[in-house]
């Protein structure tokens, strides 16, 4: 049984960039709290949609078509199959909404993903 | 294909009270904003979990042990079957995060159910 969550509290408890951390669940979907800086890199999730919000901070998501820039209180859905990269000039504070299970770096496996059901 | 989202320039489109609207979805669930003031029903709802972020002001989440108190920028989960009674004493603007066609009064039936699947 989880309590109530306060995101600038859970956001103090870490400081690695790029390494997602999940804060709770509902059934089988996962809310993740990720602080970005600098480049991501270029990946897709052929199995699912991902959800972005910004809670403080301006984040940029590149896709091959366009740069979606997301302020605090925005809200951005990268849709199945579609070829993405974060990217955050200052630090960022974002929380990711998607399936349990799903890899940071979708399709590709390099140094920069992550291990799941790290929860802080 | 849907844009980014502002949460506040949603919100400034309408003014009644627990009536979700849907601004987004990720596969099979709906990012829903609701304004709500006093009141709710008791319900529960059999089927699924329910996320409740809190985008500004306060709100209660009444369950029949305790009662969870959410500022702006906090989460909390009332988990599947877990009866609950949601309260603002002033305005408050929330988002739910569920899975699609699910009613806003759970089990219940009555004047405070709203339609399913109303954009904005």
């Amino acid at each position: 049984m989880i309590g109530k969550i306060n995101f600038n509290e859970k956001y103090s408890k870490f400081s690695d960039y790029w390494a997602p951390k999940v804060i709770s669940e509902i059934n089988n979907y996962q809310f993740k709290l990720v602080k970005i800086k600098g480049d991501f890199i270029w990946h897709t999730h052929e199995e699912t949609d991902e959800a972005f919000i910004v809670i403080q901070g301006v984040m940029e998501i590149h896709l091959r078509t366009e740069i979606i820039k997301l302020n605090s209180g925005e809200l951005y859905v990268v849709k199945k199959g579609v070829e993405h990269k974060p990217f955050a000039k200052k630090e960022c504070q974002i929380m990711i909404i998607e399936p349990k299970n799903i890899s940071n770096t979708g399709n590709k496996n390099n140094a920069m993903t992550s291990k799941n059901d790290i929860w802080i």
